[in-house]
């Protein structure tokens, strides 16, 4: 997708250690116009799978998440990464180590909400290593729902998370993959 | 605004300790139609006092923020409750008690995406004792930036949280209020 390109080639910024600061219009300002693109991209590149549920990661998968639930017209569930006092104590739970953070985070959904017979499409902002997809699609196995799809606005596809999922034979999809940030310099996959 | 308060009485349930549960369309779930309707509505509410910006704080807060945002046609930015690396050393922060985990949470908005000249419209989950809502004024006061209205999807009105702000000024709007929960009894405002 020629816009999300666009976007990490002026206001991405290489920070080092792999990390790549898209403050701006993903993790804490969002332009709802672009991200409304990005939801509509997914919804059509995922149409044909089905899905019938969103599944994503609080904090930054929620706008992304959100905007393909809307194309797509179903609803989306983020997973929680503290327990709030009103999820019953019967819940999908597993842990998942954070790339940025530097730690192991809980990704938690109710049982309410995600259910056997669901059609899953996990939706991210990042597929980097892939351990909280990895979190979200054993959270949708635990459930007993079918994963259709992952799809995420950005693939690091030097930190080959998506080797991981190869396995699970379900359309994978990013709309920017980066291949490279050797030396800062931003490498974009060519279309 | 009809739909939400049918939601809350067809799906609220009241938990005890002020505590009311809107997972399912809310917090943990959300139907993203209804939430588009949500954004439309506070924008049409709002539109008058031209808000050049959205401030909402992770996590509820992100969905209504995110569809008010795009009805607006302007930016959302979400106040994160940890710094992530990719944030400059210099943030702007407050701590607020935090009325479902019994704890203060920090609220953190980086200097690069609030500014002096801003016109910001805080929208949230609810509007209850106003802890994470007046978090956000300071926050945006702290940015020298103009507080134009505030916003919430559910109001307790009983938490009195809408007293604190009366003296700022600004429009402040619930899409619904809720006057009492007694004996575990959710009882509206009538428009």
């Amino acid at each position: 997708m020629q816009k999300i390109k666009d976007l990490i080639l002026s206001e991405g910024t290489y920070l080092g250690n792999g990390i790549l600061k898209v403050d701006s219009f993903i993790n804490h300002q969002v332009d709802p116009i672009f991200m409304e693109e990005c939801g509509r991209e997914f919804a059509r590149r995922f149409a044909g799978v089905k899905p019938t549920r969103i599944l994503t990661a609080e904090i930054s998968g929620i706008a992304p998440a959100l905007m393909t639930a809307r194309a797509l017209k179903i609803p989306v569930v983020f997973a929680r990464k503290s327990k709030p006092i009103t999820m019953p104590d019967q819940v999908y739970l597993t842990v998942a180590p954070s790339h940025t953070k530097g730690v192991f985070v809980e990704l938690i959904v109710s049982p309410e909400y995600l259910k056997h017979g669901e059609r899953v499409l996990i939706i991210d902002d990042f597929l980097a290593s892939g351990a909280t997809i990895n979190g979200l699609v054993r959270l949708t196995q635990a459930a007993g729902a079918t994963l259709v799809g992952i799809g995420a606005l950005i693939e690091k596809e030097f930190e080959d998370g998506r080797k991981q999922f190869t396995s699970l034979n379900v359309q994978i999809e990013s709309l920017a993959c980066i291949t490279s940030m050797d030396n800062g310099k931003i490498v974009l996959r060519e279309d």
